[in-house]
């Protein structure tokens, strides 16, 4: 195992909470927390309005080390994620576990968990790379098909920079863990149904051009899992 | 359209943060909430840690207006979640919106969001009936099929009741919506790709005796869309 990966240790240092209570979960590595991050289309940001979590859907991009989360400047979840510590939740749910007791019953998941305080992006060269990563992210190969930002649509935009320095990664996989007393009154079912994610066949918008062609980066995208 | 659905009104009561932004992906039904959440496999809980949101991937089940969420009574997210205001989101992820420009890239989702205290469910009865709806919500015909929670079991769950009263529920559909200029320049593709969630072959656990037929619960579960 590499010490480092884009500068930052390999191994994930946990704090208390990012401590993951059931051990055999967690994973430790920083390269898993990448992975789990990139694998996920949207995350869910949680921030602090009035003394009250507020949890809303977000596309993301990451960059090296940090996450990059947008929206229009007049977000509340984005004013708010400025003055108070920030949580960014990113969830991949690959299959739900029937088990012999409903008790054992599962999901088979992974999910990665970001603490920080979030710093809202103020240099023009990093806005504009860290919208090309959220893009590219969300639609890989939109950045150089699509028409750029202007500078209008850059200042009606705001960006929030979240370290990964203070993170957890949980994975569930595999078959149900039953009680040896359920496996031998062998009375239930038990075992994995597999969750895929699939795209359906590109909707062109009705005010295309007669002709156009869907380009490669939408008809050859692959499924995300 | 009804005045009263599971004797709550009709009509979501927006309050100043249940309020949406663009008000025209807000569904304003309290029939729209039931369904987002209904729809949804796994909800995402914020809560408040030592000042800090917490924000967990968990299963859920909803019975007439509340939503329940459970776990292990060691649970850090459910201990906190008693103590301060919690809010829960569930997100379904319907498409990539690829515009011709990439400011007005997008995504089509309904989404739910909860504001509320939660109440630590005590009565015996409501906590069996609300492991059930927990249950039946992830894996339909599972509560019928396998064991029953022991008393032991249920000692060691803790279940919290959410309250869907304080609620907002956004919902974006359709094609990019582009300036004028971008269409009348036609020089990116652009539409929506949909994305689906569909199961994979059920996977018998290998402890299951020969020749165990799998359910048709489980053969026959409707993809979620």
């Amino acid at each position: 195992m590499r010490d480092k990966i884009d500068g930052m240790p390999a191994a994930l240092s946990p704090t208390p909470r990012s401590t993951i209570r059931k051990s055999a979960r967690a994973r430790s590595e920083r390269a898993a927390l990448y992975e789990v991050l990139d694998a996920a289309l949207i995350a869910h940001l949680g921030v602090i309005v009035d003394g009250a979590p507020l949890v809303l859907p977000t596309t993301f991009g990451r960059i090296g080390d940090t996450v990059y989360v947008h929206g229009s400047t007049g977000a509340l979840s984005l004013r708010a994620g400025t003055r108070e510590p920030v949580c960014l939740t990113v969830t991949l749910l690959d299959g739900l576990v029937y088990a012999r007791s409903v008790f054992h019953h599962s999901a088979n998941y992974r999910s990665a968990v970001l603490h920080a305080q979030a710093r809202l992006v103020t240099d023009p060269q990093e806005k504009l790379d860290s919208l090309q990563a959220v893009v590219e992210h969300l639609t890989p190969g939109s950045w150089a098909h699509a028409r750029q930002p202007t500078a209008k649509e850059l200042a009606a935009t705001t960006v929030l920079a979240i370290d990964t320095a203070e993170a957890s990664v949980k994975v569930r996989s595999g078959p149900p863990v039953d009680d040896q007393s359920d496996l031998d009154a062998a009375t239930a079912w038990a075992g994995v149904l597999p969750l895929h994610q699939r795209w359906g066949p590109p909707q062109p918008c009705a005010l295309l051009p007669e002709g156009s062609v869907v380009p490669a980066h939408v008809t050859e995208r692959p499924s995300p899992g």
